[in-house]
């Protein structure tokens, strides 16, 4: 028998791509606070269509405070000025973050080296690594200064060409260790459910994360549809897939982590086309009963 | 600079499911022969529907060899009644690659356990793991006697809720340990680049399957496709996506495997659509040109 507490439903955030398609920034921050939702994590281009003031002080007047900021990365690329012109958009998201009052930048740190067009170049999974490693370093050097907390999110091997390079929580830990060795060291890792629920390492990779303060950054929510019937946005709501997500999140609580619980689903053929206030209140029900 | 040999052209294998919405297996097996390839991996539903003595004549008339037999596994069920008809059936997919002169019997070893009706019924992965373990355990007495190698294939992440939830090198080769220690145990691993191809650990995992004789049991290659339509249904041929399949051929060689390279391609929409024989033709030219 397993002992598993309720999850605190203060704890519960909204990612704005969760209803992305249905509502604007700005709605989506009236839609969350008309349900309670106290939380929430927004994307770059979201708030670039709303303004950066004007978003900061949207969430202000609503009480709202941030999980998470989605997203820098996409470090690796074909060239010196891909690279580059990386490094700059990672310095322009963590000054957002910081106008935000976001408690970290989230990274999904690229895949496979893509020129300016996003065609793939290269397939050198090795290079792409070590092009990973350098672009997180350097961007430390601007964020670390500036207390903006990086968090490394682990994607889906399915996404490893195109997306992210870095699939595990024990790769996440390794570049941790490197890069931001001891304690509250500027790097952390975005854990999702979706991208790691499948790794037989994931109990002790989320321990052995546990025991440097402020690695467990973020904790993402949603849940793996069978069958799924797109590599992208086929994400299942909690509870209509096979994820059990109370034991990772118990994991994660017993590894030191307290912070906010985040729903993050892509869904274009489900929950994109629903209501989005009965998209919010079916995370709000769920988070409460199966999460 | 990297140095790296062409294959060996005889070494070419063809998976039957590359043609298998073309062709039934005995024209397969005529087609094959016909463009010169001698090495082939039938399904037992191909066998079954041709005849298990016919396929068996027909081989030998033909002059082919097998690269392996698809396939076992499936072990995990909701009860004790399932886990038993498994191992009955797995015990059948054994005679028959005796039968047939296959030098292993391939492995999808099943992931979350499903009732008789294919319904997932739990989420409990490390029990589904378990069972697998349990399941390969047990059929290997019933298949070392019979000197039946058995070749654990570990599958992609996205598929461990409903094929297989081994997932990496490092999982099955900890399976060998744990169940057939030492050289030719009767267990091994069939390393696939399509499910694999994107692990961190693979040159280090396939470096440790090579220090046990007989483990490193088969090699499919295919190529993963950007963007990729469909989960199961759209792999590419070899050149046509990101994987560096040169670079992974020459891991396995350096860690001893000399077998086939069996080309395994499931393309609803492309390959499974043109004519087989160009099909095969382009098999064979990208063998020697991208692989």
């Amino acid at each position: 028998m397993r002992s598993i507490r309720e999850p605190d439903s203060g704890l519960l955030s909204i990612n704005a791509a969760t209803v992305r398609k249905q509502w604007a920034l700005p709605e989506i921050i009236a839609g969350c606070a008309r349900h309670g939702v106290r939380r929430l994590s927004p994307w770059r281009d979201q708030v670039a269509a709303t303004g950066l003031k004007e978003t900061a002080q949207r969430l202000r007047d609503a009480g709202m405070a941030l999980s998470g900021y989605c997203r820098g990365g996409m470090f690796s690329a074909a060239d010196r000025a891909g690279r580059k012109a990386a490094l700059d958009d990672n310095k322009r998201a963590v000054d957002e973050a910081l106008a935000l009052g976001a408690p970290c930048l989230v990274l999904v740190v690229g895949g496979l080296p893509k020129d300016s067009d996003g065609r793939i170049v290269s397939k050198d999974m090795a290079g792409a690594r070590e092009m990973v490693r350098d672009g997180i370093g350097e961007l430390l050097e601007y964020a670390r200064p500036a207390a903006m907390p990086l968090a490394i999110e682990p994607l889906h091997p399915m996404y490893a060409a195109d997306r992210a390079c870095v699939n595990t929580m024990g790769h996440a830990n390794d570049l941790c260790d490197e890069l931001a060795p001891g304690a509250n060291g500027g790097l952390g890792i975005a854990v999702d459910v979706y991208h790691v629920w499948w790794d037989p390492d994931l109990r002790a990779e989320i321990e052995r994360a546990g025991g440097h303060p402020g690695r467990l950054a973020a904790f993402h929510i949603c849940d793996w549809l069978v069958p799924t019937a797109d590599l992208l946005l086929d994400r299942g709501m909690m509870g209509d897939g096979v994820i059990d997500i109370p034991l990772i999140r118990t994991w994660m609580e017993n590894a030191g982590y307290g912070g906010p619980h985040e729903v993050e689903i892509f869904s274009a053929n489900n929950w994109w086309k629903r209501d989005p206030d009965e998209v919010l209140r079916t995370c709000i029900e769920r988070h409460r009963t199966v999460c």
